[in-house]
């Protein structure tokens, strides 16, 4: 009786998790190259921690021992994503850690929702965080997306994912410009311009008007600052040319023509519509786009947030920008356009010509694994054409018969060799990664 | 108010957790130098899936939505160990899956245990395994630990941890000598034999008799077996010399002869008194100890099973070793007896002037960075004494001034430098780690 897959938990073939992987590496190393120093925090936090944001508790998966003694007192829950967590792991360790604190974490998080395409209950998350003791320079907020561009660039150039389209908004800008207007509850237009991409322009303002009493011309200008996006300074003017004045309308502008003015890339557009429904954002938000796959929608997004934790006496600003890993490769891997080209990382398999020659078969492995090619020895001294078929259907891409002979199976080109020397084409030192 | 940790939940700080990356990138990367592929499995199983195996279901972490709908009758838990989801992985893909199939897989697991000094409820381990559809050649037991002693040669040589020793045994070799000595419950003798080290030979020798009612005889015999251990072949003619025949122990005596032989190695050593105690081991069985933290119990351990996994018509034999990654770094952490030399990744800081030229900083880190340099911009433009101290504070080596100056701030030296050709020492590209 085979197992069947549980809804709303993807699972990978090997050459899926090959692609993971390297996915990872890559976004890893370039964190790293941005200063992002490492954490990992236990997979489970209290439940009061997880439920203290209020709308998402019915997402959350609580965890039990199955026979729990009566002094088990802690509710435990797995954290639905990595903020929460590293909130409490900066309260916990701030003693430990310098501020500004610069950390990076990627890890599954759960989350109970009814699984549907492109959501899942468990999944992979990579997440950058800047977090201040006390205050936080606003050239952070500058800093993070700028970061996100280069894990995309990476993504784009060394593995061949589609580039990705970063989008930004800023929360002062767009409630400045509320408050401008004269509207007393600017979260509320907030939530409406959410769904501006959904439903269109046209319901957007009809909302405005009908739900929360707006008048025509007010929604006509939240609207119309909504439909605004460019990839270089010219938004100010499009904004100041609707008319509308507010100190911190003018906060937001100032911060946002920074952005694009340091960033200078046209994967980084200034999108006035960007909402970022209910999350606790203060200033500067992010949404990101993979280029020809929009449908999936925002894939990576962040922004910065005044209180990322307070014990009280202090508070801790950041801003961070989270990337959706599964729900970036779930989909292009399912759909094979996403591959790996072997589904082991071997380059070469040894052949074994007898049983009573296995030894010799080990012994030419470890001379090519001691030069970091990885390899494997032939299960089974089989007939020869039966060990080539092995490493045909792993995708490995040569064989190794006897002390000083090395074949491409790829192209049926056999050459001597010594293990001590021989060198494989450097593109088939790993699996590499195909993108059609 | 500070959050309190959660007892047997271990977290690390930033530099901790470099030194936990680096050792997991050594482990992979020397399990697929093997040839064994990636698989990462979800961290939850169906409850009944988990609880299988009896004797362990109490320390099952048991996991429900906070508000489970009427028709979610899925009962599921966290995995406990990365065997059972791998059984599972293995019957839900065999289809997809090659034969014999290489895996690695470095997760962590749960159990509800009683926290204890190196017991923990969250860890992480590093597992691989070889598993064979219908059959799995003998020489697979010989390959698995020879992976193993690669693996912590190469913590030893590149990180610097401790040298570890692995302790082999086979339990057709002792079902075979047991039986060979009319012993009607091999599995008996085993359970008390696995005491051996803690309550010494005399008092296993006390429970043989007592609670078994074996004779003087066969209680001196299993206990004389148990003290054999040699890291040559020379074991076989001690465990001859006691006198029993079956042809069981001829089978195990062979096996086991044959891996001391290939392994050629002091580090690996027979050791007839390893049992395993209750697990489901069938052939070969190892464990691990680290050399001078033999008391921290086997880090490290495995063994041969004939059936993994069974589906009714095929049976899946198995051979296996799991590393206990949190069980072998936790304690050395916590006691800074291993640690890395930095708190961060950078290289550089790059050291701002004024808030106006942050830009041109800025401009200085991307080229660093595209050259593969990891480094960060001084958050702030302070006084050079307190950019400098900045980087003191996490360890950073080098701070970059202006468009063309770095300094070494360990040594004070300071030259002239092009951040197009500039190159640090390669010892300093990443933290180093540090064992005492």
């Amino acid at each position: 009786m085979r197992p069947k897959p549980l809804s709303g938990f993807p699972e990978f073939l090997p050459a899926g998790r090959i692609v993971e992987q390297r996915v990872l590496d890559v976004v890893r190393a370039t964190f790293e190259l941005h200063g992002f120093a490492p954490v990992e925090t236990r997979a489970l936090e209290p439940l009061e921690q997880l439920a203290r944001k209020g709308e998402i508790d019915k997402e959350i998966y609580v965890v039990k021992r199955l026979h729990a003694a009566e002094d088990d007192v802690a509710e435990l829950g797995l954290h639905f994503d990595l903020t929460v967590p590293f909130a409490r792991y900066v309260m916990e360790h701030a003693g430990h850690l310098q501020f500004p604190f610069r950390r990076y974490q990627m890890q599954k998080v759960w989350r109970g929702e009814r699984p549907q395409e492109g959501r899942y209950r468990e999944f992979l998350q990579a997440d950058i965080d800047i977090v201040g003791q006390g205050t936080l320079a606003a050239h952070h907020d500058v800093e993070i997306p700028l970061v996100a561009l280069d894990v995309f660039a990476r993504l784009h150039e060394e593995l061949g994912l589609p580039t990705a389209t970063i989008h930004v908004n800023n929360r002062k800008l767009s409630e400045g410009f509320y408050r401008g207007l004269g509207i007393e509850e600017p979260s509320a237009v907030l939530q409406r311009v959410d769904k501006y991409d959904k439903i269109g322009p046209d319901a957007v303002r009809e909302l405005l008007t009908g739900e929360l009493g707006l008048t025509d011309g007010q929604a006509g200008a939240c609207v119309a600052l909504a439909g605004i996006s460019a990839s270089d300074e010219s938004f100010v003017d499009e904004v100041r040319a609707l008319g509308v004045a507010h100190p911190l309308l003018d906060e937001g502008l100032a911060e946002l023509a920074q952005l694009v003015r340091v960033a200078r890339s046209e994967r980084l557009v200034a999108d006035l519509k960007i909402a970022r429904g209910l999350d606790y954002y203060t200033g500067t938000v992010y949404e990101t786009f993979l280029d020809g796959s929009e449908h999936l929608g925002s894939v990576a997004s962040g922004g910065r947030y005044d209180s990322l934790a307070s014990d009280g006496k202090v508070t801790f600003p950041g801003v961070g920008y989270s990337f959706g890993i599964t729900r970036i490769l779930a989909p292009l891997i399912a759909k094979g356009r996403l591959a790996a080209d072997r589904s082991v990382p071997s380059v070469v398999l040894v052949a074994v010509d007898n049983e009573d020659s296995r030894e010799a078969s080990i012994g030419v492995a470890n001379v090519l694994r001691a030069r970091g090619i990885a390899c494997e020895v032939a299960p089974k001294a089989d007939k020869f054409g039966k060990q080539i078929r092995y490493a045909e259907r792993r995708g490995i891409p040569f064989v190794w018969f006897g002390s000083s002979s090395v074949k491409d199976i790829r192209t049926g080109e056999q050459v001597d060799a010594d293990p001590q020397l021989w060198e494989p084409p450097t593109a088939d030192l790993r699996p590499g990664i195909v993108f059609g």
